[in-house]
This record gives C-alpha cells, structure tokens and sequence, in this order.
C-alpha cells in the first residue's frame, strides 16, 4: 500500500497538469463547470493504472501522460452526466455540476470532458508514440465509452425492476465499471508496444479488479462514512439501484419483509428512518460479508492474471497492492 | 443543383447502412433512442460534403465511408442533447428524443452517438487509410466537438443577454455550426493525403459555407412552412435566440417597440399571437433581407475559396451548387 500511495502521490501533479491545461478555454463558464469535479478531488485510480503498467512495460511516464489524461477526462465525463440521471446532489463532498450550473451547462460541461478526453489520447502522437499504437489505444477508449453508456442504461434500467439477477448485475457492473479500468490498463500497454497476449493478461486483471471495485462501491455506499465518501449514503437505496446487496437481501427476505423493504427501495421521498431500515434489513440479511466476499474473489483472479504477465517485478507488486487496496478502502 | 441532389442520392444508402450497423446493440431501448432522430430524416449535408471532397481529391468513397459516418454521428449527438437543453420538443416531424424516452436516456443516447463517431473515425484504418492520417483526422473530429460544445454553451449564454452584438453572434455561430462542415470537409481532404495548402482551402470553403448555412437557418426559423421545417416555427423567439435577425431588429426598434419586444422575445408562455407579432416586427426590420446579403456575401467567400483549390473540376461544380442550396434551401 505505502509503493502504491508513494507513485500516485508523484504522479497525480503531472496528471493534473495535463488536464488543467486542456481545461483551458473560453466560454469561461463552461470551463469552470468542466473543471469543478477534478478541482474537488478524486483519486485518479485509472489514470495512475495507466501509467504504472505503461512504465511496468518500459515506456517513459512522459510519453504516456496523455493517455492518463484522457481516461481521467472520460471518467468525470460519466460522473458529470451520471450525477444528472440519478438527480445526485453531492459527490467528492461538494454540490453536483448540475446542482450549482443546472442541467443544461451540466450536460455541456460533461460533453466537452468527452470531447478532451479524445483531444487528449490524440496527443500521444505528439509524444512520440507509433500513429499504429495511437489509432489502437484510441480504438480502446472509444469502445469503454460506447461500453459505460450502455452499463448506465442497465444501471438505470434495473431501477424499474425487481427481478433483477445477480448475473445481470454482473454484466452491469462490467459495462459500468470495469470496461474503463480494463481500457486503462490496456491502453497502458498497448502505447508500451508489447504483445497482444501481454494486452489481455495485464486487462483481465484490471477488468477483474474493476468489478471488485464496483462491488466494494456498493458497499460503501451502505456502511461508509458520510464525509469520507464525500456523497450522501443511503443514495442508492433512494435511487433504487439494484446493487448486489440488494439483489441478495431480496432473496432472503420473507413476503412482508420483501414488500416493506421494496416500499423503501427507490422511493424519493423516503424518511431518514426508512432508509436506516432497509439498510439495516441489508445488513442483517448477510448480504454485506456475502459481497465482500465475491470481491475478494475478483481481487484473486485479478492476480492470477498479474502473475500471467512478465510485466516489471517492482510495478506488478504495486499492481498487487492496488487491487488489495480496492477491497480495503473506506472511500 | 441536379448534380448535387444526385451525388447526395447516390451516396446516401452507404452512408446510412454504415452509421446503422455502428448503431446495433444492447440494451435495445438505449440504441433505438439513439438511432431515433437519424432514422426521421436529415439532409446528411456533412458527410455528403466529406465523401465529395474525398472524391474530388481522388480517394475511393468506400475507403471514406467511416469518416462520412462519424460526422453523421457527432452532429446528430448535438442536436439530441441540443433538444435537451433548449427544451426543443420536436425535430424532423418527429417528438425529440428526451420528449419520448425522458431526459436521462436522452442525454445517454448522445452520448452514445458521440462514443459512436469515434469508433467510426478509427475504422478508417480498417479501410486503408494510413495510420498517421487517421490521426490527423481523429484530431479534427475532437476539435470540432470542443467547439461545437463551446459554441452552445455562448448560445445559451446569449439567451440571458439584450446587448449581444453582431461580431459575437458570427463567432458564436462559426463555433457552433461552421467548425463541424469545417472539420467534415478537411477530413475529407486530409484522408486523401493532399497537401495542408489544400487542406486549408477546402477548411474555408466548408467554414464559409456553414456560416451561410447557419443565418439562414435562422432566418427559415421565423419564415418557413411549419411542416417542411419540420419543427415549431418561431421556436428561436420563444427561447430567445440571439440570431442575427433578433440583433437587427433591437438595432432598428424605437424603446416602446423595443421592450414590446423583448416581453417577448425568451417568454416560453407567449402566446402564438405575440410570437407572430414578434416575427412580423422582425419582417419589417428589414432583418430577413439583411441576414440573407450577408448569408451570400459568406457564400461568394466560400466560392472564392474553392476556386483557389485543385479539386476535380465536376466535384469543384458540385461543391459549388451545394454552397448555393445552402442560401436557396426551404429547410
């Protein structure tokens, strides 16, 4: 854990760097609410991924930092567009995009995100970087784009539902989740020139961390902190996200307990009370260690891939410690 | 005009088959929200002027398909979150996207429709385009999507805004229409690998034409056949556009006229005999008469432009009667 928060920690400027600068333009406004979510924080796992299995693989940070820009750009686009269809009036502690310049900014200011992201991962031919391998990665980060809008649309989907199955929510959380995690990592070593083979391994861990990661979200968002998770709990309870905790809580409830619990599930306005006590019924369901426990699963098929790559002994240790931090973190 | 109509005819079925097949998968609702407006209808200006000009510069149009598409594409992304923000609810002679599937499909089916265009640009390199022109292309379809975006951020802006002048309308509108036939036709041209003088040349041509074409957009929004335009006339006055008719006309009102206006102009409640009287005080402005000089005067630009460029003398013809459709068009 201390490697893994040691090479973010001298990373995150350069990256930052990156992205402040192509946040550069008029109209102001729009820059600013473009800006407002990566100003607030974040912990730019992807982009640091991105960058740890480029350098695994002998690549110079330098020449990969606009791909690290870009999956950081394409990330906060989702986070600008998800905030306004799930009405989330808080993320990383301050007020939404939308909630401060309303929708219609919101909307824009997510779309240019987009659109830098692109602009971005273009810039790595002026690194220096093989047009054949720019052309490739950015293949790569168009399909996790057409892949999380299609997550979304289930995530959103599955709120009307009530039979929705573990399986589905699965395929969900890939297409949500893990499709940019696996992008990022594989971006990484695509800009890297090694083999395909190399691709798949070091993406197939990063795709399997991906889903422990949304699982572990899941959870935090029943059992966190208020603060540290720098957005209301309880909101996927509100939203009537069918999470896997909610999915397994379901299958152990009896008749009555399953109506209560389903009155609570997505009802907008459900008291603070009501909401502690669907949680409560998740909680005492099992379906909390249940979770855990699959995400510790994915944490270990993740690094059966890791050790499948011949990827630099020193990053894959700290590739180690990234996908064990997934399951450990409080925010 | 016959020549163009037929190219236009011609080339219309490949460019729909493409952007279809690029617009197949699940979940089903997601795609069909996204393939909603492209279905309705649309003059396929973009790509037609893409594939022309990629013609005129001696490339096969089957190797220039993907590109055509990814214009296609990224235009009819703005316009469904364009719908969005200026509560536009129909389009085409069709209900808008978010007026039927809700505004969080909406929002994710533009994006969707982005995320598109840019796996259409990519596939150039499966048609055998060079991998260092595919980039350069790519570059310019992100270019255009920052200014496109920044071009409807100024637009909203203007809404809020009595003393928006002329100069910031022809920037406002060179961002948000112009850039897009600009990139559509210098992707043209640079996939046929021509010289940058060339590039350039056929830029302005297209960046001239668009201009054009975008003032008499605004004029047809207060003159035309409800039902050729395919949308609600006097949309523009209800949501108080800046359009360079609106600029006119407050430049030639008296003050009692001028806030008879302005109570008009960005009510959403007016009612169709306010809006009427507001399009008639636009009329005898002499604003329409005004706005089309300048919309020719824009289109003698572009003609001079395409003169200057050594593409085949029949496309040079052709270019030439689609820059003049733009001032003739009914809609």
């Amino acid at each position: 854990m201390k490697k893994l928060l040691a090479y973010a920690e001298s990373v995150r400027k350069d990256i930052d760097n990156l992205i402040f600068e192509l946040l550069k333009g008029q109209p102001q406004e729009l820059y600013e609410a473009s800006m407002h979510l990566l100003k607030a924080g974040g912990k730019r796992l992807r982009p640091v991924l991105l960058l740890a299995i480029a350098k695994g693989y002998g690549l110079d940070e330098e020449k990969a930092l606009p791909a690290a820009a870009a999956v950081e750009l394409l990330h906060n686009f989702t986070l600008v567009h998800d905030d306004i269809m799930d009405r989330d009036m808080f993320r990383r502690n301050v007020p939404t995009v939308h909630s401060i310049w309303g929708e219609a900014l919101a909307i824009l200011a997510g779309d240019l995100l987009f659109s830098k992201a692109f602009e971005a991962i273009m810039m790595l031919e002026d690194r220096g970087i093989r047009h054949d391998l720019v052309v490739k990665a950015a293949k790569k980060l168009a399909w996790a784009s057409t892949t999380v809008a299609e997550g979304q649309a289930l995530d959103m989907d599955f709120e009307k539902r009530n039979d929705v199955t573990e399986q589905e929510y699965m395929i969900m959380i890939e297409k949500k989740t893990a499709a940019l995690f696996k992008a990022s990592a594989e971006i990484g070593a695509i800009i890297a020139d090694v083999e395909d083979e190399e691709i798949e391994y070091i993406g197939e861990f990063a795709r399997n961390t991906g889903i422990a990661f949304q699982i572990i979200d899941d959870i935090l968002g029943i059992t966190a902190d208020e603060s540290k998770l720098g957005k209301p709990v309880f909101s996927d309870i509100r939203e009537g996200k069918r999470t896997i905790l909610v999915i397994y809580t379901l299958s152990k409830l009896n008749d009555k307990e399953r109506s209560e619990f389903l009155s609570i599930l997505g009802n907008r306005n459900a008291t603070l009370e009501e909401l502690r006590k669907a949680a409560e019924m998740i909680k005492s369901s099992g379906a909390i260690d249940y979770a855990k426990s699959i995400a510790k699963d994915y944490v270990s098929k993740a690094i059966d891939y890791l050790e499948k790559t011949s990827i630099d002994k020193g990053i894959a240790e700290m590739l180690r410690e990234f996908a064990e931090y997934i399951v450990e973190r409080e925010k």
